[in-house]
């Protein structure tokens, strides 16, 4: 008889391996079968255990059109099997994560789940930038952003965010960057409200390009971004030589 | 000569020793001194490396009312006599981490820094709940909201989080627990949406309470919440077995 091991949902953290928890560590280096997202970095996957397989989830034996339901199933037959199976998603699963579809999955399947928070980029680009996403006197919230949902560009509450001290996270924000830069304005937030770009937060090859939102649109198709990438609303770098250059900034 | 080493600004995690990151623990235990706040846990404190001295922010020779800028004089004196200094604050830093004053004290002194984020407790809770704090179809935004501020009880854009479906982590919430329920319910939020308590979020003695926005004083005041305590408003517990009861559920 098999005996069934609870599935781990495990943030992966920004991507410097160094930011992973010391539980998501161990929960890689003992488990079975780790499957991950596309954008999990080499430097993490290198950290599993001798005994453990790598399923790629963004494109193994799906080819580029992966769907969530082959996702699913491909969880629940790993756990059927007995396998100790980490699910290692980018960041921190609870935020765009779509766990929950997972969860149900999983759920429907019978099967037990554990879930281990890992860190939000926006926590590893604030830090990057010497700022914080909240501050007295300025800001008593933080939001965090889609810049698309299923209907695609995600209309918030721009009028709320247009308003002096107001801090965002934007996600998932570079198509995007024209239609949020529209609403803002239209809603009063004044064109120089800085707007910085986190380009692979926390990585070797991080990038931090400051703009304003004004300048965004151009300085975002100047800065030519290819990895993932935040948009820090209302934030502009702390330390004055990472605004020096005119308009792209490399910090390591 | 002595030479100056770049203070460490350290995120401690929600109190589960094992989220750490992997690089807090490392600079715990590199580190001559470990400053840290009240709420930072022994099991925390015990990870430090032998040779390092701990220096407690929240009342170490200050007397019931440590000022901030005491703390700020002790970081910076610290790292003056050459001493590798970790300043340990629970949680995330840049999130209500009053880190801001810190820094400015810190560049003021002419000295480096670097920000090591840690996780907020708003994405252990919600993992204790077995719930995201976005999904697909329900919301796009999530909002990190604290309790009071300066003036008193933090005022927010109620009308916005009363729609269907909001969601927001409350942070220092339980005395302003009566005024947000009054705000929401004032803009039409449903008095059953749901609010769940998580005190001392990921840490042995976590306890989940389920309450709407129509019971949650009641039920706060029932439950004697005397540890740090989030509001999750708009999330109920995934797992069925948390809502048994009818009030106070604990979890481990």
């Amino acid at each position: 008889m098999t005996t069934l091991q609870p599935i781990a949902f495990v943030g992966a953290g920004p991507g410097d391996p160094d930011l992973l928890t010391v539980k998501a560590l161990r929960a890689m280096q003992e488990a079975d079968v780790v499957i991950h997202d596309r954008l999990v970095s080499a430097e993490i996957l290198a950290l599993v255990g001798p005994q453990t397989r790598l399923r790629n989830a963004g494109k193994e034996g799906f080819g580029p059109s992966v769907t969530q339901n082959d996702i699913n199933a491909m969880i629940v037959d790993e756990a059927l099997t007995g396998a100790r199976v980490v699910r290692l998603k980018s960041g921190d699963p609870t935020v765009f994560g779509r766990l929950d579809e997972e969860l149900d999955a999983v759920i429907d399947a019978g099967l037990d789940y554990t879930i281990m928070p890992g860190l939000t980029s926006a926590s590893a680009a604030v830090a990057a930038l010497g700022q914080s996403l909240t501050k007295r006197g300025r800001n008593t919230a933080v939001r965090l952003i889609t810049g698309h949902d299923m209907q695609g560009y995600a209309d918030h509450d721009w009028r709320a965010l247009a308003r002096e001290g107001e801090v965002a996270a934007i996600y998932m924000a570079k198509k995007a960057a024209r239609f949020i830069q529209g609403r803002l304005l239209m809603h009063g937030a004044p064109p120089s409200t800085p707007v910085t770009i986190v380009e692979n937060a926390s990585r070797a090859d991080q990038r931090i390009v400051s703009a304003t939102l004004a300048t965004l649109p151009a300085i975002l198709a100047e800065a030519d971004i290819t990895g993932p990438a935040l948009l820090m609303y209302g934030l502009a770098p702390r330390d004055a030589a990472a605004t020096a250059l005119p308009h792209v900034q490399e910090m390591i």
